[in-house]
């Protein structure tokens, strides 16, 4: 195993010390809540522990040789490489080329770089949420987009989330319907973070009518849409109806993170204004990672990278079905991902966040507890834990569900089965 | 030529497209000015174009061998360097001692990376200014501090700049002394962007005393701080005071920009919160960019190639100083910068922004009108220029500055001396 990655998602950062400083901050600074994962990233540390914990690709599967000579390539014949940068015209062509395979036409002028998907939402707060106006975001989602909007001290509602379906499009338009007007509304369509879930196609219409009726944005967070593991994933909610949704894309579940490159897809006049707010934030996009990037798309067959990636991570995920199914107690729930690199599994009454440092200490196996996921100081999640399976191997994931079971079922309590038992678990 | 780069400084994003979208926006998204460089950006697009415009490094003095050798290396030996990253140890303790060298001592869990200096001005704003509170600039600086805060919506109150020693510290200590308590001062104390000044040492001491008295942070930009041309450069605001001074650093001009790199020295329980706005603004720092840079530091002699910097950069400003002597009118006043990258240059009676279109059409020459630097919609500036001499050669400096003085001098007006006339002026 090598060492566990930063707390990618979740509020992350544990143990302020206590504000010993006189510097006078932004008052919610001052407030900063200590993290519920706070002792998390501790119990990471520790050498050896098999991790379900982080929405972290594999970096077996990253393209390190393809990058490495087209990195050689950019720095040997563009003296420019090194340089700040425009956005790279080329790139924004590829871009394109990815948001055609889920289902939407756009043209470069509607493409926006960024420093990955987590900026892209960053800036998009920034150009829709005056501070103090009102956001909307799932009951359990990921929390990158309220993190992102902090400094603004946005009023957060919240619509409840199905595990199968994500969002409950019924909730928002009734919010809606009741005279609410919010800066924004987040959504996670395909691959739902942490939930897996994939919004029926009813849903999403419904949910980008509901938009267009009554003059409300969505944020469409699709980081993990060219994950799709069954059939054809369902189209993009931009692919719907291009006017009110603002498309979010991440290059580091499909490429490799530390590229630090994602994309906006939005209506031309508000990529100006991005521009701009990029300028503010952090100057341009690294000119040499879009050099490489489109180099690297340029040269390679990026259909068989993506097939290769479905086919590996979709191998995992019905490692880590079976292995639920084999291992878990029989009252245990989850549904079945269609996208993206989480299973969300309910164990009723389960404590998941004291099971964490048990299934660490005991087991050497972490995870997120559901807690984590839910916004705005909810209680939901308590029963739940949010497996990855993007970075583990199939026997690694075998290997770690099973211990992870034997620290969830109480040794011979009565109802339950013992741990370590081997047989096909009836949940569905 | 190489093509010019963005507008790195100055409002910069012109042509905002009429807002004929529907989509709302934060109100002051909506009233996002037309930059007063508004044509500035098309104007430089220009092919052969000879720019003094932008604060941008030489691309032939980047490491791009070293940097290709060190990021060969980190790819072959280093499984996780595309992966997701937390901050890398090892390139703190390079930045301890990149400090050591600006009189600074530190430590490592002082030191918090950042995506290149602006990203860390966007994150220090975030950290100190809650929405709408009051901060202070120079009326003229680098408008990235306020660009960066622009989302918060801040009150902005400015005190005067002067020519040769950067900011008026005595009008800093009036307005403090009033009772005024602004969230941060934004500093720019060597080699200051656009003026080309360094603060004297006993302003710098005046004005981190100030900031203790007073019980206000100080924002120092010491983007340049490495770049001194002279004796010994003046130890940085922080060397006197870490208490109150939030130092920001670039490796953007003294390795390359497209590392993307750059970092803030604060107090300890600062960098924790740092981490977690970070977090929400763009996760974690491009991991390869610092394994690599980090692997660079390691094998190369930094010393040598700071000398190295300061030598070619110096031998410009020289060759910069020396040909507006020679060509520039009488009448015209510049300071002798000792450190960065820019030297301002006042022409009394011209007006600098009318002046830019014609030095780009009539003399091939670019470069930033005073104006642009002018905090708060201010009217000083406007008969002054800013002018880069880090880019250019000294061939293309001395036939640049000659051009330019061209379109400045109206041919055989009286008292002004006609253009093209190589003598030595009398100007400081």
């Amino acid at each position: 195993m090598t060492p566990v990655a930063p707390a990618l998602e979740g509020p992350a950062m544990p143990m302020l010390a206590a504000a010993a400083e006189e510097i006078p901050l932004a008052g919610w600074t001052r407030e900063m809540k200590q993290s519920p994962l706070r002792d998390i990233l501790a119990l990471l540390q520790r050498p050896g522990l098999l991790s379900f914990a982080l929405g972290v690709p594999a970096a077996e599967l990253f393209p390190v040789a393809a990058y490495a000579r087209a990195a050689r390539h950019v720095l040997r014949t563009d003296p420019e490489a090194l340089q700040y940068g425009l956005p790279l015209r080329r790139l924004k062509s590829h871009v394109v080329g990815l948001m055609a395979r889920r289902g939407v036409a756009c043209t470069e002028a509607e493409v926006f770089i960024t420093s990955g998907a987590q900026h892209a939402m960053s800036l998009l707060g920034q150009l829709l949420v005056a501070p103090g106006a009102t956001v909307v975001t799932e009951e359990m989602a990921y929390d990158g987009m309220l993190n992102a909007l902090r400094p603004l001290q946005p009023r957060v509602l919240t619509v409840p989330s199905d595990v199968a379906a994500g969002m409950d499009v019924g909730a928002l338009e009734a919010l809606l319907e009741s005279g609410e007007r919010p800066a924004l509304v987040y959504a996670i369509p395909e691959g739902h973070n942490p939930l897996g879930a994939s919004m029926p196609a009813d849903a999403r219409r419904r949910l980008v009518e509901a938009a267009a009726r009554h003059g409300v944005p969505v944020i469409e967070d699709d980081a993990y849409g060219l994950l799709g593991y069954d059939d054809a994933p369902a189209p993009a909610l931009r692919a719907l109806d291009p006017r009110w949704t603002l498309y979010v894309g991440s290059f580091s579940k499909i490429m490799a993170p530390a590229l630090r490159a994602g994309w906006i897809v939005a209506p031309e006049p508000l990529v100006q204004r991005l521009s701009i707010l990029k300028q503010g934030s952090d100057l341009d996009v690294c000119s040499f990672a879009q050099r490489t990037l489109a180099a690297f798309l340029d040269r390679e067959d990026v259909d068989a990278h993506l097939a290769r990636l479905r086919e590996v991570y979709g191998a995992r995920r019905d490692a880590m079905l079976a292995a639920l199914a084999a291992h878990f107690p029989a009252e245990a729930r989850w549904s079945c991902p269609r996208a993206g690199m989480f299973a969300w599994v309910q164990v009723p009454g389960a404590d998941t966040t004291a099971l964490l440092r048990r299934a660490v200490e005991e087991a050497g196996v972490a995870f997120v507890p559901g807690r984590a996921f839910c916004a705005a100081g909810g209680t939901r999640g308590g029963d739940a834990l949010r497996l990855n399976f993007s970075r583990p191997s199939v026997d690694q994931i075998h290997d770690g569900i099973r211990r992870l079971a034997g620290v969830l079922a109480p040794r011979g309590a009565a109802g339950i089965r013992p741990p370590f038992l081997t047989t096909t678990s009836l949940a569905p």
